[in-house]
């Protein structure tokens, strides 16, 4: 079934990508700008679902790579990413490929939108990553054996950087960081050229539609006056995701936040109120919310499982970098889908892969 | 007048080359490997005057990046420097491009000696910095007004990334560098592809014979108990290049040098002796020797001329990395042809190219 994306379903698709971004994804501001302006030139998009693809349909994954906090230094003209996407075509000598987000989460939402529109091509409803995760490999795609390359890597100046072809995708998550990083902090990446038949095999999928039903909720709640928290909760069950479960409510205590080699490292610490009070929750981050843990250092949630920080009121996310004492906040964590929680799938994002020493705890 | 090249000539190439080098380019030593190897292999190679080009025959610069002393923990495979040239005639639809040094010195004197013994194609006796300079853009490729870009750079994984446009070519500088820094501190960059007319409108000519013919000096004088760095003084006057003179006799008292961002920068005084006793010499260096000042602080050489530390006994060039105290040496400065010293080439590497707030002081 496919479904007709316009210039409304932004805002519910932002405000529902923050929150399946996990406290990464970064803000979605300019994205959302340079979805509207693209969707008003060009007029709506069609979102596809997987099984809509045809087997020997090429699809490319479009992003934003880097800090999204320096867009607001640097702001893109707008068509990097439809250079990017286009340059990457003309090197693997294909058209009429169809974008493909390669995360759920924040500006990574939308830039495919934007590309889409400008080419006046479908959009699939799936990506990568089911959620944010900080980097390249951490895809199903790479889960599937896929490789990253070729890619392509654009910029506000008019480069072009062609990742024609690296060994693996740890060395395609390393060299493009540092493409990215002497570009400024932040560049668009055109990546993971799959068939529909490995788009279908690999890809976390409804997560465009899923991101949309959770900020319509958000909305309707605000609208009604009703609580957003338990409104994001009911709506999660969708695709092969599990119900959310709110594991918390309180006050940030503490927030210790370092910037490393790019990333933004941490813990915070949020007290307990209402019917957690006395108690406390302590979540590691690096970009995205990793793990969970109670006052006894008992696991609560771990990655691969979603878990969001919300703005109590609003229901709207907090991501790691706007984490500040004092917020009133709430933590529900969305089951992820089978797909993401293979053996093989864990290996790169269940905890190990973060080098914690403790496997996955379902929640 | 075009000549053959073959194992036998390549320790006078890798000896005057390292001279020609001023203290940078590294040693020749894999490179000479890698030459030897593929001449054995696939016989000698043809060295081409500029003049023997066709205006439309297209030409590519083939070179080492990054710091020499790796290749001595991750020796190339050797095919590298071919896989990055044939994956860069590929990339712009082209073939029997010819090979051209990028500089004259140390082993980047000898990597498209190996790439064209193994496509069985000519060398050009011509390169863009008639001598070695730190960075990509300090050629007169640059000079001329020519981008870096497209670029292929390889590695031993067979990795291979396209700059496929910069902006201009501090960016590719800074790009190529970023990457060749991540794929492990060296990597073979295949760059500024040119037609023959833009070719022999811009490189500096002759370098290759005059590399030849100033190791050939040094041996001769080996061989026959005299002077080597007389020796090198007579035989530097060819192509545009000027008769070298021995500026300084002495011994190293003092070496300070720190590794900033890939480079080695530092400084070494030279107490005198023989004629020159009771003075010092002070050079300054960024891999390559750029300044040379007396005791008072006057300026007796510097960039674009060519300021070389060698061994007093053997006549053979001491690169930087391997000044040592209390060696013997003597320092000649051989004056750069004129195309070097244009108020444009100036502005990329006299004094004031390497921050320093005074010009160009003429021997």
């Amino acid at each position: 079934m496919s479904w007709m994306l316009d210039v409304k379903d932004l805002t519910p698709i932002a405000i529902g990508a923050s929150i399946l971004g996990t406290g990464g994804g970064g803000d979605p501001y300019i994205g959302q700008l340079m979805a509207q302006r693209a969707l008003e030139q060009y007029g709506p998009v069609k979102v596809l679902e997987a099984d809509d693809i045809a087997g020997d349909d090429w699809v490319i994954a479009i992003a934003g790579m880097g800090a999204p906090t320096v867009l607001f230094e640097k702001p893109p003209h707008g068509d990097e990413p439809v250079k990017a996407f286009l340059r990457l075509e003309k090197h693997l000598g294909i058209s009429n490929a169809i974008p493909c987000p390669i995360e759920a989460g924040g500006i990574n939402s939308l830039i495919p939108i934007v590309v889409a529109a400008q080419l006046n091509r479908p959009i699939v409803d799936a990506d990568g990553m089911g959620r944010a995760f900080p980097e390249l490999y951490m895809v199903t795609f790479h889960v599937g054996g896929l490789n990253g390359t070729p890619a392509c890597i654009a910029n506000e100046f008019g480069d072009y950087v062609i990742l024609d072809h690296l060994h693996d995708n740890l060395a395609f998550e390393w060299i493009a960081r540092g493409v990215t990083i002497r570009m400024g902090g932040h560049a668009f990446v055109a990546q993971f050229p799959m068939l529909g038949d490995q788009l279908r095999n690999n890809a976390i999928r409804g997560t465009l539609s899923l991101a949309w039903r959770i900020g319509q909720a958000v909305i309707n709640a605000q609208e009604n006056h009703l609580d957003p928290i338990s409104a994001i909760a009911s709506v999660t069950a969708y695709a092969d995701y599990g119900e959310g479960r709110i594991i918390f409510r309180g006050k940030i205590a503490e927030v210790n936040r370092r910037t490393i080699e790019g990333f933004a490292r941490g813990t915070m610490r949020i007290e307990g109120m209402e019917e957690f009070k006395n108690r406390s929750l302590i979540i590691d981050f690096q970009n995205e919310n990793l793990i969970a843990r109670d006052d006894e250092g008992k696991h609560v949630a771990t990655v691969p499982d979603l878990i969001t920080v919300l703005d109590s009121t609003t229901g709207q996310a907090i991501t790691t970098e706007r984490l500040r004492y004092g917020q009133r906040v709430a933590v529900i964590v969305i089951p992820a889908p089978s797909i993401m929680k293979t053996p093989e799938a864990l290996k790169i994002w269940g905890p190990r892969g973060f080098r914690y020493d403790f496997d996955y705890v379902p929640l």
